[in-house]
């Protein structure tokens, strides 16, 4: 098992909630950290991990979510950035430094960019900060068939960074929660101790509770949670109409 | 012709150079912005743009490289964020909202995430503020094989991405500078008035006159400027070991 893993289990143990907040804020940049940072303070207990994009990494940059970073930490959650990160590995490191000396628990990178000279590098930064690196393994829009879904030596894509995954020894993946069949086929690919995150319930059109029967671990929920009028009840019933989770 | 190409060229122009200026600067925070302005500063006239990556973007984020984009602005460089966007639509759309309201003139993307719900909406977003979007078409470090090289339908995936960039409408290509042979191959299905810039010279291997002779307009270079002990010199030797370019 892997540090990251355990991590999210053990909030989900204690929480009886999989998901994971995308604290995808909008609005005026004034406001956005502070909203972000009260989302997180509100959420504690109900959801195990956040998760930021652009819409606060790329204003602020992380220097400027010290405050989010401090919440987190004091609430037990783990910060992931997901940067979608696919450049050469001296710049994937030069990043991963910034995020991990400043609050950030984890990143999200696309195994597209390959292993030598890329990821390689990435992992091997992370592990030895002991820090989590989580891959995209599929997505789901309407154009992602020209991406993910190619066919590559009779295969499609996902499959191969699925494999990926495993065989380079990454904390989890990331694999859209609208395509339940696609979770299916890559939990079957995955080492144990490798969690699946899925995105796309809610806003995107995917199903909680399908995604989670089949094999996605956490689901990551920013629109339908954070543009609610009342964001903990909207995580209450999300967490409802998914598992109701019970510790063994 | 589109904006960004024509500005490169009228810079380009001016300034008998081909360089764009990748302000990779590293070491402590408090330091960075400062010294990247400073060489901005010290290299117009000899550079057509400036590219920051995630030595810059994932600290400060845009707002505070405002001091940075002033001074590209006033030395009339377009700054373009190196982000290698590879996300849904609504999200790069925000992330482009963000850099080009706050000094941003292009942003680079990866075309594996395909058009519909993803790149169309940037594209469209760019064009209706005027600024540029250019496409990862081909890295060339040693895992690049895995992404970028893969054949697809018999075909290498990079001019898959080569047509992409034509077909939708980009302003430009990346193609690493250490492969002559794909950077001709995209030149030839490229549309005319689509630029390739090409990284990879100096601390990489590339070689500048090769790259282009191969069809590249424009060369990235980082580290061989930046860790120069004179950047001034070092641009110039770079210049001169290229193109002496003539205007017509």
């Amino acid at each position: 098992m892997r540090l990251l893993g355990e991590w999210l289990e053990s909030n989900s143990r204690k929480s009886g909630s999989r998901l994971v907040l995308a604290a995808d804020v909008g609005g005026p940049f004034e406001s956005r950290v502070g909203r972000a940072t009260a989302l997180v303070r509100a959420l504690a207990g109900r959801v195990v991990a956040v998760k930021v994009n652009w819409h606060l990494l790329l204003p602020y940059g992380v220097l400027g979510l010290a405050e989010l970073a401090a919440a987190c930490r004091e609430e037990g959650l783990p910060l992931i950035a997901d940067m979608k990160l696919n450049d050469i590995g001296s710049t994937d490191v030069e990043a991963a430094r910034t995020l991990f000396s400043n609050g950030f628990d984890a990143v999200i990178a696309n195994p597209f960019v390959g292993y030598e000279g890329a990821m390689a590098d990435l992992i091997a930064e992370s592990r030895r900060r002991e820090k989590g690196v989580i891959l995209l393994v599929y997505m789901s829009h309407a154009g992602a068939g020209e991406g993910y879904g190619l066919t590559v030596g009779g295969a499609p894509l996902y499959a191969a960074f699925a494999r990926r995954t495993r065989e380079w020894g990454a904390d989890g993946a990331v694999v859209s929660a609208r395509s339940p069949s696609v979770i299916r086929e890559v939990r079957a690919l995955l080492g144990e101790g490798q969690v699946i995150l899925s995105p796309g319930v809610g806003a995107q059109g995917g199903d909680a509770r399908e995604a989670l029967l089949a094999g996605a671990d956490y689901l990551i929920v920013g629109r339908s949670i954070v543009e609610a009028d009342d964001p903990v009840r909207a995580a209450d019933a999300l967490i409802r109409s998914s598992f109701a989770f019970t510790p063994p």
